[in-house]
């Protein structure tokens, strides 16, 4: 059965949500649907598009992802769908989709862009304020039902990409950010630990706040305790025990993390 | 496959409308289910009137809509279902279906309504305090099964209808009413553009704010300014493009807007 | 079809219920999957348990439950899955489950407990922290897709059990406690209304609270008034007819609740 999840701002209050769903069943009965998060950050392309990154290689095969967080609804901004690697996007040509398509091409998949030009897969009348509802959850349908990509548009290849801060290398080790917060006030930051070569003996910095190397779990320290761990998608993470990170250090997006390496081993790292 | 939708005050917290589904599964395990909100204001039933209304037209022909705002369950209100058009929906009668039944007769569509008195149709054992698992969501995933309505209670002709404010005419223009407040801060009026007549240059007057003239989208404006839109289901919306017009101008539901017709070209309107 | 139902403390802002959803239709794309609640109290194994144990028994024979609160991620203990009675669940061996094995031994249901400790069962990298993304959704999925239980892992028959107040008999009547306050304020307490033996002449306490009787409804008082009736579950509610009885009473979870018993017939309740 094809699988879509949806990504939104939209909040869970108003039912527009909901909307798209009777659209894409209309057109695709037996869709699974999924929502993702609907609690972005009104207008916070970066946020969704971390969001979006985290989440969808754990989907199946030829799973359809809807994102709309969509300031220019109505303006002249490409309405866009993608097929990167394995999985196919829908929503805005904003920068939404910037860290799939980076990875994508990082891992050398085939990208497939196309501008969603075609009226006949869209409602019927289109409003200038939901093209969620109008475009994008139609054509997310039409692409699960079997419709090929390349029926939903014109193909083209200059998709606006965020500037996105990366970690960079320093004398002493890396200066990171933070990428995203969670709801138990986690915090992730933009450091692979793979980037750390195996090595634990870090010393991080977060504004006034310090944390000596990477614990194997929460569960190695006391509740409380400020501690660093690599999160369920291999990046390093500051966490409070059975607290919140976040909230005790009034950290907040894009922050920067000062990761230092304790020796220089021979200058390999 | 059968699409059912459910709308309720419970919120998300507490399992309630998990159960619901629990219950709907058990007898249509085949259903599609979406949830369209569960926050609307506690016991509010105009409002849940208004959610249903702007969703249910984009649903496949044959979906079962369940609502449960219901500040009276455990009295004698009567529990009903109805067939509107193409749609069933299934609740209390209280007025939740004031705006879809008023639809359908405006549009001349089949009506049939049902008071559910069939009790082989609901749970075998009734609570006082959630009919919603007890009664409505047996009762539609019943429907949503094949059960024809009319095998699902008594017809009845007498539905309670709330007293809806409806925009009038004035001298110079039209009195309006807030109708929806959205997450975004995005305020709708109950007045349909089409009374306009296709006419664009109105004045616009909520409290002390004033806008002049209805832009195509969003993108016209600067990022902070105050502007009129048409919303996506063709009332005129009042809003701050990137902000929050609601929180902005104090507004909330049932104020009043009054939109002026700049020039009365030869009376025609 | 299969049916799946998650419990949490994500909350829906991160995610992470998205993508255990596709991490479950990659295994079993023909599961339907219903939230039960995301608002469990960040780490509170207690209020989890209960929302599992109230909505359990409404879902179809066979359905699987994952549940995930689970502060010793990552640490010692056990992932755990277990046929109770018709249902299963899946999550962490650290009491979520406590109400529902205590109530199929109540009733004598067949009961079977395995330790989760087949690797092929799981996302082939498991993560410190993210186990039900990596263990417990794919563990359910097989489950759900036929795996037999016996399959996922080595049985056991020591699962954690939270000790969790009862109720007790007093001279005068019982001391009950507060075991769930939903979104409306409704405070239910752990006193099922059948150890009452039918009796409704009771007087209730709960701080300087008092309330004479149980109603057959909230519709039998008027808007405002505090009541007591019987929950949707059996149990004895304290409610404000159309209003927020938590809030006004500043009632919490745990808070003990007096029932008198008015008058002793011959000593029989």
């Amino acid at each position: 059965m094809p699988v879509i999840s949806i990504t939104t701002d939209f909040g869970l209050k108003d039912g527009f949500v909901g909307v798209m769903k009777g659209v894409i069943w209309k057109i695709c009965p037996q869709a699974q649907i999924a929502d993702l998060t609907h609690e972005v950050p009104p207008q916070d392309i970066l946020s969704g598009a971390i969001a979006l990154w985290r989440a969808v290689s754990f989907f199946p095969a030829g799973s359809v992802h809807i994102a709309v967080v969509d300031p220019g609804v109505g303006t002249q901004r490409r309405p866009m769908a993608a097929r990167l690697g394995d999985q196919y996007v829908v929503g805005p040509d904003n920068g939404l989709f910037t860290l799939l398509i980076q990875a994508a091409r990082s891992a050398g998949q085939p990208i497939t862009l196309v501008q969603l030009d075609r009226p006949e897969y869209w409602l019927p009348s289109v409003s200038r304020t939901f093209h969620g509802r109008d475009i994008f959850a139609p054509a997310a349908a039409h692409l699960a039902s079997g419709v090929p990509l390349e029926a939903l548009g014109s193909p083209f290849d200059d998709p606006i990409l965020l500037d996105i801060p990366q970690p960079e290398r320093t004398a002493t080790g890396w200066t990171a950010h933070i990428s995203a917060i969670d709801s138990f006030g986690n915090i992730t930051t933009d450091l692979n630990a793979s980037l750390l070569g195996g090595r634990g003996d870090i010393h991080l910095r977060l504004g006034t706040a310090e944390v000596n190397g990477i614990l194997a779990s929460y569960g190695q320290a006391e509740p409380g305790e400020l501690v660093s761990v690599i999160d369920s998608e291999g990046f390093i993470e500051v966490a409070v025990v059975n607290g919140n990170a976040a909230a005790r250090l009034g950290a907040k997006l894009g922050d920067r993390v000062e990761i230092l390496l304790l020796s220089q081993p021979h200058g390999r790292v």
